[in-house]
This record gives C-alpha cells, structure tokens and sequence, in this order.
C-alpha cells in the first residue's frame, strides 16, 4: 500500500496509495518541482492516509489550507466491505453530495482509506525565516495583520511562543541558540515567507521587520542569513514539545480560540496552578490554534484536577475547539459535547449507525458510547 | 435574513445570514481590506446561501480553492426542523465528524443554510491582466505549467478561449475590441495576477510573457496599461456566454476533464456536427473546466440527439465530471452515473434517505428517484 499511482505534473495533482510516508512523497514531489500541501514534525514515520483520517493541520497550513481544500479524491473501504470509489483527480466537481469529507477527519470510524489523489502546489524558489520578539500579546496579533498586510501573499508562517517556551528550549535543547539573547522579551514570533522572487521577497520582509520596529509591535527582530541560522529558529518552535517532556510530566492541550483571546486561557491557568507547574503557551498563532502546554516535574492527580475540566468549559464558553488539529480519539471522545452541539453529536452518531451498524471501525473512538 | 453578524477584522472572518447578496459582502470585506474568496459573474444578485449550496466556483477559484476549503461554519435547518448550528469561526477544529460538507454543494437538499462564516482572504493592492494568444492547444497548456511556474503566488486567473469564442464576442458584444487584432490565432489566454508589491508583480509578468514569446509558447500578448483595458479583457472573457445566446439556440456543458484532455472533446464534437453548429470551447483552464457551448440559430433535435448522451459518455470515459460547478438540479439529476460510481450513489442516496426521509427538501433535484 505504499505506491504512487501517478503523477500529473501540469497540475501537480498525485495520486498514491494510502500506506506512502508522508516525507517520501514530499520527496517525490519536489522532484517534478512541487511541494505536498501539508508538512508535519512526524513526517518521516506517518502515512498520507492517517494524514487524511485525522485531517492533519502542520505548518504549511496557514499558506494552503486544510485538507477538506486540497484532497480531490478518495478509494475509502466500507465496513461491509464495499470499496467505495471517489478517486477523482478533478480540481471541480459538483455531481452529487461531496463524500469524500466524511472520511477527511473521521479518524478511520467510517472507513478505511486506501487511495488518495492530492492537489500539491508548485514548489517557490525562495524562503525566508525572521525570529521576532514582542512585549506584550496585544503586539503579536497587531503583528500578525501588519503580516498579512504587507507580506500578503508570501506569507508562509506566523508561528508564536511566549518566554517560558524559550527559556525552556535554551535548557534542554541541545545546540540551539536564542537568536535574541540581548535581553528578556514576553513573547517570540517566527515569520516565515515562501516566494517565486528572493530580492523582493527579501526586501519586502526587510521593509516589513522595519515598518514593525518603527510602529513599537516588534521590541527586536533578526533575518536569518543562511540555512543553518534558519533552522535553528525552527528549531526552537518545534523543539518545544520535544523540551517539554525533558521536565518530566506534560499535560499537553490542542486548542482553536479566535486570536484575541487566545492568550487568555495561557494567563488563567498560570494563576490557578501558581507554583505547581509552568505553563507554556505556543502554537500557530496565524490559525488561531493554541498548543498549551503544562509540565510538572511528576504527574499529579491534583494539577490534573485544576487543569480539567476547566481548560474544556472555558474552551467551550469562547466557541472554541478542545482539539484543533489532535482529534479526538479514545481519551476525548467522551468530550465532543464541548466543541460540538447536542443536534450535532446526533447527526454524527447517526451517519455512524448508518455506515458501520455494527460499530466494528476503530471502536470506541471519536463519539460518546452513550449516543451509538 | 442580509444581516452581517460580525467581521473579525484581525483573521478576515465573516459570519453573515444566507441571504446576503455576494456583491454587497465583497463590498463590506474590501472596505475592511479584505475580500471573498469567490467572484462570480451574477454576484449582484445571488445569495452567499445558495453559493454555499451549490458550491460555487467561479473567478478566484484557481487562487483560493473550493468553498469546502473557505466556509469555516454553517447554520442549517434540518427537515423535521432541528437547527443544526455548526456556525463556529475556527480555521481548525478536529472535533468529530466534519458535518458542514454535506451541506456544501447538496444544492438544498439535505438542509436549508441560513447562516455561514466563511474565510476571507487579505485585499491585495496590486492586478495585472495580460491577453496573449497561442497557436495550437499543447502550447496553451505548456504556458499554464510556466505561469504557475514564474508567476507562482501572484497568479489569480487563467482562463483560456479558441478563436471562435473570440469571433462570436467580437460580433455581439458592443463596444468590444480585440487586444491582438494583428492577425487570427487559434487560441487566446487571459492571465491575471493579484499580489501586494506594484512593480515587482509588473516586472514579473512582463518577463513571463516576454519568456513566454521566446520559447515560442505565446504568438503575441499584451499587459493592460490600465483599468479600462483591463475591463475589456475581462468583459471579452465573461461576455462568451452572453455573445452565444444572441446567436440564437445554446447547448451549454460545464465539464472537468484533465487539462491534457480538455480540448478533445471540443475537435470531436466539431467534427460530428460539421456545419450544423458552431462550437465554442473556453474556460478556467487552470482548474481542468471547460465550458462547451454549442451553438446554432434555432434549438433543433437532431442536433441535440448528435451532442448527447456522447458528451456525457465521453467524458464519464475520461473520469471527468459531467458538471464542474453548476450542479446537477433537476435536469441532470437522472444523468450522475455519468460521473459517479454505483456505490456512492447509493450512498448519497442512504444519507438523503437519513435526513430527509419524506423528500420535502428540493425534491427530484440532484439524485435519480430511481434510488431514493
């Protein structure tokens, strides 16, 4: 199950079968001049097709979109068996109801997946990293709209991190540096731009890094000059996990709030755990997505009881998502109601009952056992 | 039901009621800095409701991707009258089942929309359109692949139309002129770009098609020196269908066929009509959708007997879609096995079955009764 199919390279449309890595594909495509539409820390072990069960978000997903946008077709297998042939390669098609999103995110309780055809964007030639410091909150999202504004359609990421993410980085990260180390600063943001033109995309950066000094949003801002200097700060943001689980226990939460109040949630559970744990507050910043990440030198079942449910009510309160890009699963099915009306759970359970009666795809999983 | 609920001016989120007409929105967002991800020809008069039930397509599609991609959340009236509030602002939310699809593009008939949010990408300042005509349809296709090549992230339309498209709107459309009236070629392209730097987008596209001319891709080509050429160019484009009703009898088809393909079908229905139609190939050759209009002065059986079922029959054969964004209503709808297998027929028809068990919702309108 690991074979591309074929690969169209006027349109960049592939299609493989559902058991390929996700980084021999990026592989792959970048050869024909294309990049796959979504980059993920786990690329080199996960298959596309848990990629597509689990509607997998990453890094790329500010510039190109979720998967419901880039996926064109789908073979999905059915509980009783039936091989359910969606696998066009059509950029348009409005024949019928659009199947195939019932199984982008369903985290294979429908049906298994077994081919997939993906649009995969041209590949640009040039791109650029800038880490950032900002001293206050209200500076990172000013910061992010003067980004889309200025950097448009260049912009690639805007990923951000608050000081205890750094701090603890630079402890248990080896070989990496504070590409800011002149003087503390309250929050970090990495912008990174993916262009066709390296002197204007860099000068239009430049100009933007500037304009945002000039306007008080950034406190201090550098470009990385060369490959290695860009993957440290890359570095940084995705080795915060990695730092995290170094302390000892880590209670991690995946969370979607709109951009204002994102932070919010960050400050709460730092007044209400005080000294009995550090939370860290990180994430897609430009998505609205919130990684929350609370460690303790030992797991503790009062830490945990401070932490939930309240990190789900007052997610819940905000319409926000208790998981933005996480899923589900076995441990929060029992906690869809948070993020998802009564009607819907219903209407979910039904399309359940009416696909797998007998409750024989990954059980137990994504929905209450209380509504199947 | 036209209110705007609430413009979330950082993330260019917009949450509004279903019968807000599209010109009116993309008149809000600009004024914001921001505007739709679709642009449609009848935006003065249709609703973003019914964009959203028939998944439109449309002018930005190529740029910004499918509504699946762009709607964030819907409220829907169910037909034994739940109200199903999926009405969330999230870029991302991993909670279960995905449910808003199904209401995309099902043309009201598993639920009445009647709020949406929908993603609206950031207003760029600067547009440039050329026009640029091509010998044969090999080097139309080959200058798609060097546009998403050299214009990458600026590119926002590439439309393409055969000689006899440009003949007809030359013909009936007033006040009309044709950009290369030099001498006739066999196929004209419209290249648009939006992005957010002036001259470094100009210097772009003067040195594609420059490049372009040199590798003997484009015959000749011309950039809009201002907004009223670049109107003209538009109108050449977006009056084709207007041109072919003059002429009297229209057959039109809205097909998706891959870009290799795509013309094909247009020299093989030239051929079996002769001189008893004309016929018009033109389109959004960047998304693999072609519009077929076949055109003669008065509606004749014998012509439409010639034009179907082959039309429908070669392109099922070709694993195209017999209805790229119009949907199928209630002319097509007996026709969907034409793009569609058995098994998701049947499928599409258990899920109707589901939630609209006594056929109240558009009734006889996209799946054949012969299933429900």
């Amino acid at each position: 199950m690991n074979k591309i199919i074929s690969f169209d390279n006027v349109n960049g449309i592939l299609t493989c079968e559902a058991g390929c890595v996700l980084e021999n594909l990026s592989t792959f495509v970048e050869n024909e001049g294309f990049i796959m539409p979504l980059d993920l820390g786990a690329k080199g072990s996960c298959h596309i097709g848990g990629n597509i069960s689990t509607n997998a978000g990453g890094l790329r997903f500010i510039r190109y979109g979720s998967l419901h946008g880039n996926v064109l077709g789908l073979e999905v297998v059915l509980a009783d068996g039936t091989i359910l042939d969606m696998l066009t390669t059509l950029r348009k098609d409005n024949t019928g109801y659009d199947l195939k999103h019932l199984f982008i995110g369903s985290e294979g309780s429908l049906g298994v997946v077994t081919k997939i055809s993906v649009l995969t964007p041209a590949k640009l030639s040039s791109t650029n990293v800038a880490f950032l410091s900002c001293n206050d909150y209200t500076s990172c999202q000013k910061l992010l709209l003067a980004a889309r504004r200025s950097l448009g359609e260049i912009l690639s990421a805007f990923e951000f991190m608050d000081h205890h993410c750094i701090d603890l980085a630079m402890q248990h990260l080896e070989g990496v540096q504070n590409p800011l180390p002149a003087s503390p600063y309250k929050f970090y943001v990495l912008v990174e731009t993916t262009g066709s033109d390296e002197s204007s995309d860099k000068t239009k950066l430049e100009a933007f890094l500037l304009r945002s000094m000039e306007d008080g949003l950034v406190a201090d801002g550098v470009i990385a000059q060369d490959i290695s200097q860009a993957s440290n700060f890359w570095r940084i943001r995705e080795g915060i996990s990695e730092a995290s689980v170094k302390v000892g226990a880590v209670y991690k939460y995946d969370l979607s709030i709109t951009v204002e109040k994102l932070y919010d949630i960050v400050e709460e559970m730092r007044c209400r755990l005080g000294d009995n744990a550090e939370v860290l507050g990180y994430g897609h910043l430009g998505d609205g997505n919130l990684h929350l990440n609370i460690v303790s030198s030992k797991y503790d079942d009062n830490i945990l009881a401070q932490i939930e449910p309240f990190v789900y009510e007052w997610t819940s309160a905000q319409r926000g998502s208790i998981s933005a890009e996480h899923g589900l699963g076995l441990m929060k099915a029992e906690k869809i109601h948070y993020s998802k009306s009564p009607e819907a759970v219903q209407l979910m359970a039904s399309i359940k009952k009416l696909l797998d009666p007998k409750s024989i795809l990954n059980p137990y999983k994504v929905l209450p056992q209380s509504v199947l």
